[in-house]
């Protein structure tokens, strides 16, 4: 029988590193073992109720097609929204998408043709090379280090990284996975080199109120350029702990790109509607929600890093925003101790799921010895689960591993 | 100020022909003039209240993330669904996606690399076009035409449109926008096509049971070939009446692309959460609501058929299935038509908005005197629909317009 044709692209796509260690978190549990998860951002925090009433208080005999932006409502709560922050956008200006993903591909899709390229720091959220992957793209990594807490290098360093195929640069902040909040320095540095070379400023910001120093949330939509340049990702998975609801949006005063988008957006027909009445729900009333999870998150950060904080051999300046953290461990190979945390480790019957970093770096030899940490247990819980995790690194370095 | 890079295929991607009237029915909606829309396939029938109940009792506090490939109660009601076609397929073996939509655009990713072809028989959906941008193939037409009722070709027609860079042939069935049901004939040539040339099928069949022939529903799953040939697209949308809930799926027995398709999926996470819900209810109670969908569907169609019939100078062989029908008009420009029936054109203050036919055609000659109309209308109202495009015909050609 002849092989059917498998697309190369499709072989080259990256499976999900942190899905990848869940049969082995799955085998754990048979054995009887507490397996703490702090390798995934799936927030526990209950979704505000009001925003599922809102979805269930959908009463159309119907459930239709919706507009391909959205529906008008939404994009004037989100309009509203940032005029919180100063940010004067109309909702015209606001396309709704099926999660912050779609909003990431479609902006590939109309800012770059295949074989151009995008520069974005790593560590960086590795579906972005998914995306890049539909797109026909390349990433090219910004590199940034453990010990400079994840801040952007040098200007000249980020410079000889740009080609002619160079579209665009994309930033993440607050980010995911390091936890770093850009200083308004780095952002007048990415704005001189986007205007030096024309590049788009692509900012995943959906993170944006997940700041921990009392710094007030910024977005790229403040910055003094031309405004096409700038092109903002957002979702409300995280901002109303809704992560399967699939609602975000591309904001953006560029009109080539919103017509272009809203092409690839009729293709697609329209994101989910009734979520997108719960979406409506949770911009009006966030003041109810927000601040008290936002508090939430960094009772957890600080109790993770009150015990990290006492071990030096872990090492991690504390993150200030979103709900993740990269720890630089004292060992060679992430993959296998987290591998080895799950199949040969338990503490009292309990043990840590964690994800190994390296799958966040484009570069090939960067972030063995690191991992990702996503602050989603309750503080006592996180706090227990990096204690157990300390452990698990002690043994492991006594059972002779280098 | 120098000009942003804005991407050849975001420019090149067309917009919705559908959506591209809405003005002029905006316009005569405001000069008071009822506009009767039968150019989209937005149901008006109910969705069954259990659906959107089974949706309301989601009661998890948190509305989390669910698994990449669908959640496994859904799956398996997918599959039992199968079974009563007495199909076997696996609840491994269904992906559940954004909608049909997403199942055809991850289709194309696994099956073919950019600049690779699939072929379609024309007039075909024309939203495939914007999968085709998105994936960067090549969409090849095997023409067909009203007189022989959109039915295939000879197979010699269809054999020597096949390249060396064509990987599958895509068929509709019951299809939109012509209603056509191919035989079991034709099923069979496009197997031995498909095995002669070593192509996946890849069959679009949203409107598996819009069947107004008493002929049971047909799957291309039951063709005796190398399973792994076959992929089923699927959707929810109509076969609930459900657009906006954003469930569709792929049913394939084809490992490989399964596997490919997966990390797709889990690039962007997961499917509408909430909806999956309320799509295995409609699964479970199929039979509570389906045959009453399709006898208003069968009556909506009897309706405008006996119009239609009644004038000679409309064609259209009537058709067997979906909600669509494609008719051939006595004029030379039914775009031009259709606009002026919406700012021209009204009877007893009325007047009907139709889709023109000529952008589901990829040849760029073909079905400018074309139209498509859908039955989504009660059968009084459907009758008057086309009393008035009669109506409006008449006095378009009286007016002078060839």
């Amino acid at each position: 029988m002849q092989n059917l044709y498998v697309s190369n692209r499709g072989k080259e796509v990256e499976p999900s590193p942190i899905r990848k260690l869940v049969p082995f978190a799955d085998e754990a549990k048979r054995k009887g073992i507490k397996v703490y998860h702090i390798n995934i951002g799936q927030p526990d925090i209950p979704t505000p109720p009001f925003i599922l009433d809102a979805m269930r208080n959908f009463s159309n005999p119907v459930l239709p097609y919706g507009p391909s932006q959205g529906i008008l409502e939404l994009r004037e709560a989100i309009a509203n929204y940032f005029g919180r922050y100063e940010i004067d956008i109309h909702p015209d200006e606001i396309f709704i998408t099926s999660g912050g993903s779609e909003a990431i591909f479609f902006t590939f899709l109309t800012i770059m043709d295949e074989g151009d390229e995008v520069l974005i720091p790593e560590p960086y959220y590795t579906n972005y090379n998914g995306f890049a992957n539909m797109a026909g793209v390349n990433i090219s990594a910004i590199p940034t280090s453990a010990e400079d807490g994840f801040h952007l290098p040098e200007k000249e360093v980020i410079e000889k990284l740009i080609t002619k195929r160079t579209k665009a640069i994309l930033i993440c902040s607050p980010n995911n996975p390091t936890g770093v909040i850009y200083t308004k320095e780095e952002y007048e540095m990415v704005k001189e080199i986007a205007e030096k070379y024309n590049l788009y400023i692509v900012s995943d910001e959906v993170y944006r109120e997940f700041i921990f120093n009392g710094e007030s949330p910024y977005s790229v939509l403040k910055l003094d350029t031309n405004p096409e340049r700038l092109i903002v990702i957002d979702s409300i998975s995280k901002r109303f702990s809704a992560c399967g609801a699939r609602i975000g949006f591309i904001a953006t005063k560029n009109k080539n790109i919103l017509q272009n988008v809203l092409k690839y957006g009729q293709a697609r027909l329209c994101p989910p509607t009734v979520e997108q009445f719960g979406a409506i729900e949770g911009y009006r009333r966030l003041d109810e929600f927000l601040p008290s999870m936002i508090k939430e998150y960094k009772n957890r950060r600080d109790a993770a890093f009150s015990v990290i904080e006492k071990h030096e051999d872990i090492f991690a300046l504390k993150p200030q925003g979103a709900f993740y953290a990269v720890l630089k461990l004292p060992l060679k190979d992430a993959d296998h101790f987290a591998k080895w945390m799950l199949s040969d480790f338990s503490l009292d019957g309990k043990t840590v799921m964690v994800a190994p970093a390296k799958p966040f770096y484009k570069s090939p030899h960067k972030g063995k010895d690191e991992i990702r940490i996503a602050y989603v247990l309750e503080s006592h819980l996180m706090k227990e689960a990096i204690e157990i995790l300390i452990e698990g690194i002690k043994e492991y370095k006594n059972k002779g591993f280098s």
